[in-house]
């Protein structure tokens, strides 16, 4: 089995992140949904007030082996509050490319998301999960996540392009 | 009707907001998880690198009326980050009083956010709601928010307490 480290993504990241953002939404079968580019990642993550923080999973070559590293899985996350417990982080994104899966990556990513969390005083982490997305969820609930959905009714609610604009008045 | 103003919070108003806050918990059955203070809601939201913004809605008294402006409502939002949209605005809770419901004031609340979102170029805003609360799932409907839990099956997930502790390793 290959060795991962899991590490804070860099600016010069953004090209895999970006391939990975796309694989990810391909796989939601919500690919039509991104709009992003390499250049507004790394001008919204790698800034003075950066809008996210990523930690990408890289896969070290073996001794003798010539690649470099490759960026197989990444965990965007950024920080929120709550008016019930104040500053928390929000994992936005998680996602393992198909051929590394099933070797502990995802679980990884989300170990240092809650030490992240920890370390920064924050009393708890939230993510979306797609009710399909089967293997997600078992793994969300197997490492002690809580459906919020589930247990208390929460349903997520978007307000976007003419009924926003319509809203404002413009 | 009372004349109603729809306009940012300042630090003094965080005991009205903390006020509101309970409120809003008790009647989403959830208020012994209410553990912010007056205190704590002044330093995260009014110092240097603010973790949210706040709207109230504020009753102004009619002419001749001797007590001064009181606040019946709030909207409270930070900014967010889609991987496929860039940044967002989520409205993390929004109230209203309930001797104030019934007079526009949550839409007129709904319209500022979705003003500040087109401004600060966001191209979508996010909130939640409990499967329970018709009206207010009524109400954003009506003014043009789709529900992504039923559409597109999205769950809401939270790591905390113990389960985030053993995943840390702390």
């Amino acid at each position: 089995m290959a060795s991962v480290r899991i590490r804070e993504a860099e600016e010069g990241d953004c090209g895999h992140i970006l391939r990975l953002i796309r694989e990810l939404a391909e796989y939601e079968k919500l690919s039509d949904q991104v709009k992003i580019s390499e250049e507004a990642l790394r001008a919204d993550g790698f800034g003075e007030n950066p809008s996210y923080r990523c930690l990408v999973a890289e896969v070290l070559p073996a001794p003798g082996e010539p690649q470099g590293p490759s960026v197989v899985g990444y965990g965007l996350y950024y920080f929120t509050y709550s008016t019930w417990k104040g500053r928390n982080v929000y994992l936005e994104d998680i996602y393992v490319t198909p051929e590394y899966r099933g070797q502990g990556i995802g679980s990884k990513i989300i170990q240092k998301v809650a030490q992240v969390a920890l370390d920064q005083g924050c009393s708890q982490f939230r993510l979306a999960v797609l009710d399909w997305n089967h293997r997600a969820v078992a793994l969300y609930k197997a490492l002690g996540a809580q459906d919020l959905t589930e247990t208390e009714g929460w349903h997520a609610f978007r307000f976007e392009g003419e009924a926003m604009r319509k809203l404002a008045g413009k």
